[in-house]
Parts: C-alpha cells; structure tokens; sequence
C-alpha cells in the first residue's frame, strides 16, 4: 500500500517537472590540487618515464607501430621520444560526438561536458533479495534496464560479467542487450580483433549505420586499462589499434592504486598514470591520426594495513583533481570515476561514492564512471546502491543548471505579500511554482519519523529494492525497426554455431 | 575479538600518522551559484525588506536601541534605512579570534577558515543500543565527549537538550559538562539575560578569564535563528544585545525553508535570509561597535508534496553558494550547515549530509555546524552518525593540506626500481611512507568481503557503535586547575539553592 502510493507519487511527480539531464555541461571551474608549475614537473617526468624507462608492449603489430613512427624498441621494452608523444597527443579530437541509437541520445566528449556512467565491470551482482552471487546474463540485462530508465546515465557500461554466457559467445548477449534495451551509446569489450569486429557488425546493421557513416562517426566504445606499472597488454593494445582503425572511441585508464601499482605519492602515481595514459594514446594516433580517444585515469590508494583497496579517500580526490589539471594541459576529455569499496550499501558506501564523485565532479571529469552501485572496490554491482547513488548523480544534474536570480526569483511582491513570522505555503509565488521548484529525488523518504513509521520503517535499501523492481516490471525498451531484432538473433545463431569467437588474451 | 583488534589497529595508527585538524583553512576558491550583478540586486533587495517591509522586533528595548540609531519604529515593525544597515555591518569585524581553555583550542573565524561542529540542538538522542529517546543530560555529556575527541571538531554545541534537566538550572549542567569535559570553545544559549551571564560567570571562574579579559576577547558563542520571516523574537533580540555587550560571540542564523518561511526560490529565500543576518548584525553593532558576530545562514527547502523538511538537496547546495557569495560581498565569517532528513543513518542520510557538506565546504564557509550525527531535520543526533560522518569531516580537513609534488613525491627512483607490471609495495620509496601516506579513517572498512564476513559482517553502524563506546571507554577529560571543579560545583549548588534563572522566552 504505501510502495503503491509511492509509486504513483512518483509517477505523478514526473510529468510535472521537466528536466533534462541528457546533455549537461559541468558550471563550475574546476579546482587543482597543484600549482601549474608543479603539473609541468609531473608531465616532464611522465615525458622521462616514456623515453628513458620505457613501457613494455606485448603485442607485437604494437611495437611495430611504435617502431615505424620513431620509437626505440628493445625485445618487448618501447622507448618513446617525447616529441613523438606530445605530437601524438596534438592529434587527438578535442571534441568527440558519440553517436546514440536516436539523436536525443548523442553525446559529446569534451572538456567541460560531463557523462555520467553506473558501476563497471564487476564479476558479481547483489540486491537484497537475491543475495550476492556470480553475474549473470539475467543480471547483465536487468542493470541494462536499470541503466537505461536513468537518462542521467548516459552511456552503456559492461555493469556485471555475465558468467553464465561462455566466452567466446558472450559478445553477442551483450551487444544484443545493449541494442534491444537502449538507444543509448553501448560499450565493447576490447577481448581481441574477431569480438571486437563483430561487435562493430551487430551494431552498424541494428542501429542502421553503413560503413561509411561508421568510418565518420563513433558509435561505440571500449575502455582501455594499463598493466600498470608500465605494460599494455596483447588486447588491450590490440583494443587501442581495433577502435582506432575504425574511428570509435578508447577510453584510457591506467588503473594506478597508490602503494601497489604506482608509487605511494600522488604526485608519483599520477606521473605513471600520465605516462601510461600518453602511450595509450600515441599507440592509437600513430594507428590512425584523430581517432578519437578520451585521456584518463583511476587513481586511488591501497590500505597499507592490509594491501586492500580503498576508494572515497582524500588521496583519491586529490589525485583526481591532478588528473584533471593534466588532462586540461593536454586539452582532452578525460574519465574519471567515483566508487566504494564498502561490503554492502551503508552509510561507509555512501560516504565513499560521495567523496570520489564529488572529487571527480570537481576535477571537472568528463566521464565519471563507476557513479552508481559500485560496491567492493569493482567486485560487486548493488541494485539497491544503484538506486541509492542515483541521488547523487541528479544532484550533480541539478547543479548544472542556472539559478534563477531575476526579480521574479528574489520575490520582493511575495515577501511584502507574507507577514512577520508568517509562512509562504500559500503565497501566489509559491503556488505558481510549488510543483517544479525542487528537485524530485529517486528514493529520499523526507517523511516525519511517525508517518516513516507507519509505512514500515523502511530503510534507503528496502526502498530502493521497490524502486528498482518497480522500474524492471514497466521497463519499455525502445521501439525498433521490424526485423531488427530477428534479424541480430539470425546473424548471433550463425555465428554461435560456427563456434563464436574466443576472446584474446 | 575482532573489535578489539580494531581497536588496537586504530590506537597504533595514530601514534603513527602526525595530522593537524586544528587550524584548517579552505584552500578552494569558492565556488559561486550566481552573478555577482545578481548578488549585488539580492543585497540591494534586501536593503529595501529592511527600509520598507521592515521587520517585527518584539524586544522593546531592541527596537529603542534601532530607533536611538536612526532606525524609524512604528508600533512593533522596525524600518531600516540602508545606510544604517551598511555602516553597521562595515564595524563588525572580520576576523575573530575565539579562545579556547588552552591555545591550541584557539579558533580564528575570517573568510577562508574552516570550523566544524557536529549536530546541534537537537531534542531527541539515538543509538543502536538505547534507541530513540528524549535527550537526557547524560546523553549531552556523552555527546560532548565525543566532539571533544576529534580534533576537526572545534566548536561545542548543544549537541542534544538535556530534557531531564529542567530550564532554571539547564545552562548550569550544560555549562559544567562543557568545561569540565573539554577546553574546546563552549556554547551559550540565548535564553534570557540571568541564564547568559550566569554562563558567563562561570566560564570566567572555571577558566581563570578576568573580566578585563573577557571584554577584551571572545571565549564563548551562542547561536541566533530569527523567526522567519522577518522577526526578532525576545530572548534572540536580547542575545544579540548581551553578546555584543559582553563581546562575546553571536552567529546570526536566519533558518529559512524555501517554500514554509521563506520564498520558494532560491533568490528569494537567500534574500529574506541576508537581510534577516543584516538586520541582527545591525542591532549587535549599534548596541557595541565592533561586537564580534557573524553572519550566516541555513537555506534548504522543504518537500513540497508534505511540506516536510528537505536537507542534502540541491537546492540547498546553490543557497549554500549563494550564501557565501553574500557573505564575501559583507566580508564577514559566516556559518553554514550540513545535515540530514533522513529517519536513520542509512545511505540516505549519508547522501543528504555529504551533498549538504560538500555545499557548505564549497561555498566557502567559515563554520559548518550539523556536519556529524544530524538526523531527521534535527529531531535527533546519532552516535552513530556523528561518527560515519567524521569520514567526510576529516577528509575535508585532509583536503585542507598541500599535496607534495616536489621531485621526492614524483619518485622517479621509485619507477625505475619498479619493472613493468611489478608492485610498489616493497620499493623504497613506498617502505619509507607507508606508515603515514594515506589517510587514517574513522569508520571506513576496507577489508575484502571474506575477511569482513569472518569478523562477523559488521555494518557501518555496528562499528561505528563499538567506537563510540571505544571512545566514551577511554576518554579521559583536560586536566583543569586544583578545586575548578569544587568551586563551579559550588557556584552551581549556590544558585540551584536559590532557584536558578528561569528562562525567558
């Protein structure tokens, strides 16, 4: 009964305020963490890592690339003369449109603008009435859905490994997912050539794009980590080559905790984060000059206690607002990311979301991805936090849209209308604009601790539990053209039974 | 047994790590949520609700004091001519010194300084153990413990209001707990002029102030919320009027609701609210020139649907913006605030109070109360909640230092000792720092989700519990001169005998 009031005081809230959270632009400059000074000291030795440490490439047709564009290869070990890299880097796209299902879907990579993505890559799911398990399939499409009905996320990350689709097949129930349930930009693991150019062929016949207009445009995307220290792997270079060669978009991120993979400093893991980050990036230049490719990073630290590691820290906020100080110095859009390292969704979670999403945010982030349901340091993808981290994510929303502050705004008429010590409930300005003047928020209870109560005192995870069935159970995916879905089912069955493509490693 | 190793871990950590939380200054520049021709019409609007909407002043001797200086009285209503307003706000000062019961307990409130305090003023007390209860005076002696324990809390409020203490002898069980339990700068209500300078006196006794010294520096504070909109009541109007007179410290807090009593908009409530904090600064400046206040607000707005108080919104982050940029146009100190809506401390309450604070930290302000333990709008403080908050309040006092970048903290050495994909946390670099690079925290468990299920799946509330208790175990009180507590019990017992100092109201 009251979950039905809920919801219908949901429903009945949405067709009353109109907000867009599509195409948001982030209002604030962004804060520093370094004195410029100190930022070309980071970069001059990220410059110095590459060209005289070096970075170890196991993919050969990598080397190769480095070596035909003036790289000094030694066995696996690419020397990167600093001219090299920084001409590299002047040839990425300032700007990147990343091209939806429907227009109204688009978006574009830029400084300044600011995307929004839920958690990413976790081996298992939890909600609380299924309990923690191994992801799924079933878990895959529902966090689609889920991500899908948000129009603040606005891209498609791999939200949990779906374990019970073998390998070699996987690509397809994912891409097929992404295409069936959203118009939005979906993503592609970077598990070597064969999925990757399947994955291309599945969405351009879906989405109707030709080869042309793919060759033009970024349609998808893949996210690129380092082995850090100083190493890119057999499919993740390959992922690099792969995406630049067809015009869609990598996104780098050197995951770089401070104390394990990267120096114990901040200042020392963003240089290796630079460094790696500026390889990453020369590689996919030389492949193919202004393919699109966003700078990055993912820099937190570890518990030295324990060696585990640890996310909403202050380290983490400060490394994110040195990233963004040398993303901007190479005037690239650039990901950053929020996230928890909480067991389950309780205030610890909450807090550490907030801390990394508002140092990203601050940062001036591109992308912040992992901003909600990001349990566990990445292992765990929460339902409920899902909902509960959707607050913040509108909050941030909000705050990128203008503050009245015209005469109608400031209100002298209704502040001469109300009497001393009287209330504005129901003064003409307030009745003109009661309904849209705030923020409607997904599942803040601000009810009284007596009608909390009565309702069932219920906390922000069982709440959050309705909200999110609510939403899988009117769950509408987009309209598709006729045939479009049989027509993806028809190619994924031929595929599947000439064996599917096994993954690269 | 996994508490206690807790605790041991939390007792070693700090004999490792040196930090200061004491004297924090906000290095961000602050961020704005208007114009500043938009701040300058806000403050001019303001100035014409004082010099022709006027505001109700029920203390006549406060609207005599008004009239004296030039201010035109009509019946109850006060009318402020502009000038007034500004030549009274130019005399307040704009840095204040505030000391403690020893030096290190001194506080400076300019513009750029950052002073928390947790949960104020709360009626009701709640913790995993005892439940929800009226506030006791044990309760309010627990709580003050536990923010004399943090060094990032600087200020004591009144955390919670000892209701099993009756009003004539309240200030006296207040003000012997805050003494006796720390050397932190205490807190006074304003509840009628014997109550006030009774606080006085024993402060001046227990402390060993003269009254040459008393005049001459601020030792203690009270808090001034008009009765929005647009009213003085009687014991806020003779606060101000004491506290100026003693010179002692008056935080001026219009606590105006966008949409109850003040404007739904966000300029319209700020305007109400800046010329309600100009208003009171005026009073205290006529009354003596150069009387130490500040000025403040608490903007948020209510839930438009039950008319329910809403904090953590965003609304109240761009009134928080905007405060700040009023406050900067004066010049003065200001006080701002975090808190929650929420009925417990779930993810919901951390959310409101993160989104709350980081507004508040943003905005610039100079003391942020309610920023640890504030639940339910205020009805009630958590111990546990003032500790998972202590996270965000440190991490913000964290973010007050310098992050190293010199050549040390690049650690070149340290990426060349380290091959690619090897780890950091044997190098050098990483043993030499290890013990103090990261921040230590309160409550946050990083434990991967084995090691937490084997000691025993604790939420954040269950730990915060033990630490609590940990806390109010060991907490040992300031040492204080011979016979100060024999002689304020003395006092205290003196003035109970002869019926204490009934409150006005």
């Amino acid at each position: 009964m009251s979950k039905r009031q809920g919801r219908k005081a949901r429903g009945a809230q949405e067709t009353q305020r109109k907000v867009d959270y599509r195409n948001l632009r982030n209002p604030f400059p962004p804060l520093n963490a370094f004195t410029e000074d100190r930022i070309d000291a980071i970069h001059a030795a990220s410059l110095d890592v590459l060209g005289r440490l070096g970075i170890k490439v196991l993919l050969p047709e990598a080397r190769s690339l480095f070596e035909t564009a003036g790289a000094r290869v030694d066995g696996e070990m690419v020397y990167l003369p600093a001219a090299l890299v920084e001409d590299s880097i002047a040839m990425a796209p300032k700007s990147i449109l990343l091209k939806g299902g429907v227009p109204e879907r688009d978006i574009t990579l830029t400084l300044g603008s600011l995307i929004f993505q839920p958690g990413a890559g976790c081996p298992h799911a939890t909600d609380l009435e299924r309990g923690r398990r191994a992801g799924t399939l079933n878990d895959y499409l529902e966090l689609t859905k889920l991500t899908h009905h948000f129009d603040a996320l606005h891209m498609l990350p791999p939200l949990v490994e779906p374990q019970d689709v073998p390998m070699n097949v996987r690509h397809y129930a994912m891409m097929r997912g992404q295409l069936t349930l959203s118009d939005k930009v979906p993503f592609v693991f970077s598990r070597g050539t064969p999925q990757v150019q399947e994955s291309f062929e599945m969405l351009k016949a879906f989405r109707g794009v030709t080869d042309t207009e793919f060759s033009q445009n970024a349609y998808c995307y893949t996210i690129i980590n380092t082995n850090s220290p100083r190493q890119l792997d057999v499919p993740m270079a390959q992922g690099i080559i792969d995406f630049a060669r067809a015009g869609q978009v990598s996104i780098i991120t050197p995951f770089t905790l401070m104390g394990a993979m990267a120096p114990v400093t901040v200042a020392g893991a963003l240089t290796l984060s630079h460094a790696e980050a500026m390889a990453a990036i020369t590689l996919g230049q030389i492949t193919n000059p202004g393919a699109p490719m966003t700078y990055g990073t993912f820099t937190s630290n570890v518990d030295m206690k324990s060696g585990a590691p640890a996310f909403g820290t202050p380290e983490q906020v400060k490394a994110s607002l040195g990233a963004g100080q040398l993303a901007r110095k190479l005037g690239l859009p650039w990901r950053c990311a929020a996230g928890s390292a909480a067991n389950i969704n309780d205030a610890q979670a909450a807090h550490e979301t907030e801390i990394s999403g508002w140092g990203a945010f601050l940062a001036g982030a591109t992308v912040i991805i992992h901003s909600a349901g990001w349990l566990e340091g990445g292992l765990t993808i929460s339902y409920e936090k899902l909902i509960t981290d959707m607050d913040m994510v509108q909050t941030f929303a909000e705050l990128c849209t203008a503050t009245d502050a015209d005469d109608d705004a400031i209100a002298l008429t209704a502040l001469a209308e109300v009497e001393p010590s009287g209330h504005f409930f129901g003064a003409t300005h307030t009745m003109e604009r009661y309904q849209t003047a705030f923020y409607d928020p997904v599942g803040m209870d601000w009810s009284n601790i007596g009608t909390w109560k009565e309702r069932g005192s219920e906390d922000a995870n069982t709440r959050a539990t309705a909200i999110w069935k609510d939403i899988l159970r009117d769950f509408v995916p987009p309209k598709h053209a006729p045939g479009k879905i049989a027509d993806l089912d028809a190619y994924i069955a031929e595929k599947t039974a000439l064996g599917g493509a096994p993954p690269e490693s």
